[in-house]
C-alpha cells in the first residue's frame, strides 16, 4: 500500500458511492486511503508511507505486505495472474529492502470457474516463487455465485528480513540524491491493453512482470545505502515520484529524453492516448541514492538508467524537463488510466 | 488453510469447473487444495496441515496465516465482514500457540458499493483490531467494475510470535488427549441464515465471532502444554475433529450430549434440517491437551465444555456416543452445508 498525504474530502459519484477511480492508483485512491483507512487504523507503521510495513519482533527487523489481483485478463504476454500475485508482493517487500521469504496466498474463484485455468494458474505461482527465492506457505480458498466475481481474484501477502543495516524511507529521500529507473517503463499496461482491445502490433509487447528482489539484494550487497526504493506499479512512474516527492517534502527533477521506453510502447501510446509515465509496470522500480552511489547501481542493473535527481526540499514538487519547450509539472492523475491492472 | 490428507482425483462439474462445493470446508474443498495447491507448492511449512505456517526468522519463531472473506450478508447480528475479517485471522495465528500481532488488509470493493457502508466496516475493523490487541500496518484496495463482485471482499494475512516453549501441531495429538470446545456452537452460521433467509426467532441469534488470542493465551500462561488448537470455522466443529483425526492418526470420541449448543440454535437447525456440529463458528475452538489439564482449561475459559478424548492411535476416525442408540461414525460433509459463511 501507498498512501498520499492529502487533506481532501473524498472524491464520490453523487450518491457517494466506490467508483472504478478508487482503485486507480491516482489522487483518488490516495485520498480515500488516507481519508478512511489512514485516519481510523492510524499507528506509526501503516502511517510510513511505504510499499509495506517494517518493525521489529523480537531482535528481527522485518517487512510485511499485502496486494490483490483483480487484473482482467488472467493471462497476458509474459504472464498471468498467478506469476503477477507472487511478483507483486515480493517486489513490495523488497521496496522496504527486505528479502522477501514466505508467502500467503488466498483464491477468491467464481463459481464455474475452469479448473484446468486454476492448475495453469498455479502452476505460474510455483514457478514465480521458485525464481524469487520464496515459499507459499500458508493459503485459504474461497469459492462465490456466479455473477459475484470475474473468474479469480488472488491475495498474496509477503514477508521478509530485512537486510542488515537498511534503513529504506521515504522520508530519508534528500536533495542530490540520484534517481535511477531499473528499465524500460509501460510494457506491463500495453500488454494487458493488447490483449483487452484486440490490438495488434508488429511484434508482441511482453509485460515487464517480474521478480525485482534479487535486483534490490544486490544493490545492497555491493554497498550501496539506497535512501528509498519504489516500486512503479499503478499509476507508473509519475505517480511513484509524486508519492516520494510528498512523504519526503522534496523536489525531484527527471528528464524526459532519459525515461527509457520501447519504441513499441511508445507507438501504443501514441495510438491509444496513453503518456508512458502513468503506465503501470510490475518488474520496475526506481532507486533513491546518493549521487556517487548512481554509478554502481547502473552496473549492478544493466538495463537501468539515470533519470533525474532531488533538486531541493523547498517544495513538495516533481518536474520533468522536456526536448522542447519549458519543464513542466508531473502530477498524479486523478482517477484511472486503465483499471484493473494488477 | 487447513489441508485433509485424501489422494482422491479432484471432483468436479461434468466440465471441470469449480463448483460452490470448492470452497465449502468439506471433502471437495480439503480434495482441491491436497490435489492442487499441496501437490503443486509442497514444503515443510505448508505441509504441516495446520491453520497457519510455523517458522524461524533469525531467533524469532513466528506463525502466519491468511484469509479471504466473501460473507454474504456483510452485516448481522453480533458482527460484519470488518470484525469478522479480523477475528477471521486472528484466531487462525492463534492457533498456532502464537499471539498475533499485526495484520496486513486487503479490500476489494464493487464499483458502486456505499461509501457510508465501507466507513462502518471499516470502523468495526479499528475496534475488533483494538480489543484483540493487533495492529493494520500495511494494506490494499482494488475496485472492480459492477457485476464483478458482490460489494466487499476482505482478506487479512497475520503475523504474530509463537509463545515460549509451545509447540503445537495436529500430530502432537495423543491417545488420552481430553477434547475441550471453548463454548456454544452454531451460532455464527444460523444469525447469517437469520438475516439471509429472512427468518425470525424469538430471540436474534448473535454470531459467535470474537477474537479468541486472548483466552488461548491465558491457556498457556497458566501452565497448560496444549497439543493442537484448531479453530471451528467452516465445516464446524465436525470437519475441525476429522481433520485432526486424519492429520495424527487417530481415533476421537466425543458424547453428543455434552456439545454445547444454544436451545434456540437446536431449534433452528430442526426447522432448517441442519446438524449444529457442521455448522461454522468464529469465535470457538477445541483443545487438544493432556487429560490432567482439562480442568485447567475449564477453568480459564469459562464457557468450554469437555466433550470426550482421545482414545487410541489404531485408527484415524471420530466417532460421536449417541444419549439413544449406537456410536456414529463422524465425517466431513463432502460439499458445504451454507455457502459463503466466512
Amino acid at each position: 500500500m501507498t498512501q498520499f498525504d492529502l487533506n481532501c474530502p473524498l472524491p464520490l459519484d453523487q450518491n457517494n458511492h466506490i467508483t472504478m477511480a478508487h482503485g486507480g492508483g491516482g489522487k483518488i485512491m490516495n485520498q480515500l486511503i488516507q481519508n478512511l483507512f489512514q485516519s481510523q487504523l492510524s499507528n506509526p507503521h501503516l502511517d510510513t508511507l511505504h510499499d509495506g510495513a517494517v518493525f521489529e519482533i523480537g531482535s528481527v527487523k522485518m517487512a510485511f505486505s499485502t496486494d490483490s489481483f483483480v487484473i482482467n485478463p488472467i493471462f497476458f504476454p509474459g504472464g498471468d495472474i498467478g506469476s503477477l500475485a507472487v511478483h507483486g508482493t515480493v517486489n513490495d517487500v523488497a521496496m522496504c529492502g527486505a528479502m522477501p521469504k514466505y508467502l500467503s496466498l488466498a483464491i477468491i474463484l467464481e463459481e464455474g470457474f475452469p479448473v484446468s485455468d486454476l492448475e495453469k494458474i498455479v502452476h505460474s505461482i510455483k514457478s514465480a516463487s521458485e525464481k524469487a527465492g520464496v515459499e507459499v506457505v500458508t493459503g485459504d480458498t474461497k469459492v462465490v455465485d456466479k455473477g459475484k466475481g470475474d473468474g479469480i481474484y488472488i491475495n498474496t501477502a509477503g514477508i521478509g528480513e530485512v537486510m542488515s543495516g537498511v534503513n529504506i524511507r521515504p522520508k530519508n529521500v534528500k536533495p542530490g540524491d540520484a534517481v535511477v529507473v531499473s528499465g524500460d517503463i509501460g510494457r506491463h499496461a500495453i500488454a494487458i491493453m493488447a490483449v483487452r482491445e484486440g490490438l495488434e502490433f508488429s511484434t508482441t509487447i511482453k509485460s515487464d512482470s517480474m521478480a525485482v528482489n534479487h535486483q534490490v539484494n544486490s544493490i545492497i550487497n555491493n554497498g550501496v545505502s539506497p535512501h528509498c526504493f519504489r516500486d512503479c506499479t499503478r499509476g507508473g512512474l509519475a505517480s511513484a515520484l509524486v508519492e516520494i516527492s510528498q512523504s519526503a517534502q522534496i523536489h525531484i527533477e527527471i528528464e524526459e529524453e532519459k525515461i527509457p521506453v520501447l519504441k513499441e510502447v511508445n507507438g501504443a501510446c501514441e495510438i491509444l492516448g496513453f503518456d508512458p509515465i502513468y503506465l503501470a509496470n510490475e518488474g520496475r522500480f526506481i532507486s533513491f541514492v546518493k549521487e556517487e552511489d548512481a554509478k554502481k547501481v547502473l552496473e549492478i542493473i544493466p538495463d537501468s538508467v539515470l533519470i533525474g535527481k532531488v533538486i531541493s526540499d523547498m517544495q513538495a514538487k516533481v518536474t520533468m524537463i522536456q526536448p522542447y519547450g519549458p519543464a513542466k509539472i508531473v502530477d498524479m492523475l486523478s482517477g484511472e488510466q486503465l483499471p484493473r491492472i494488477c
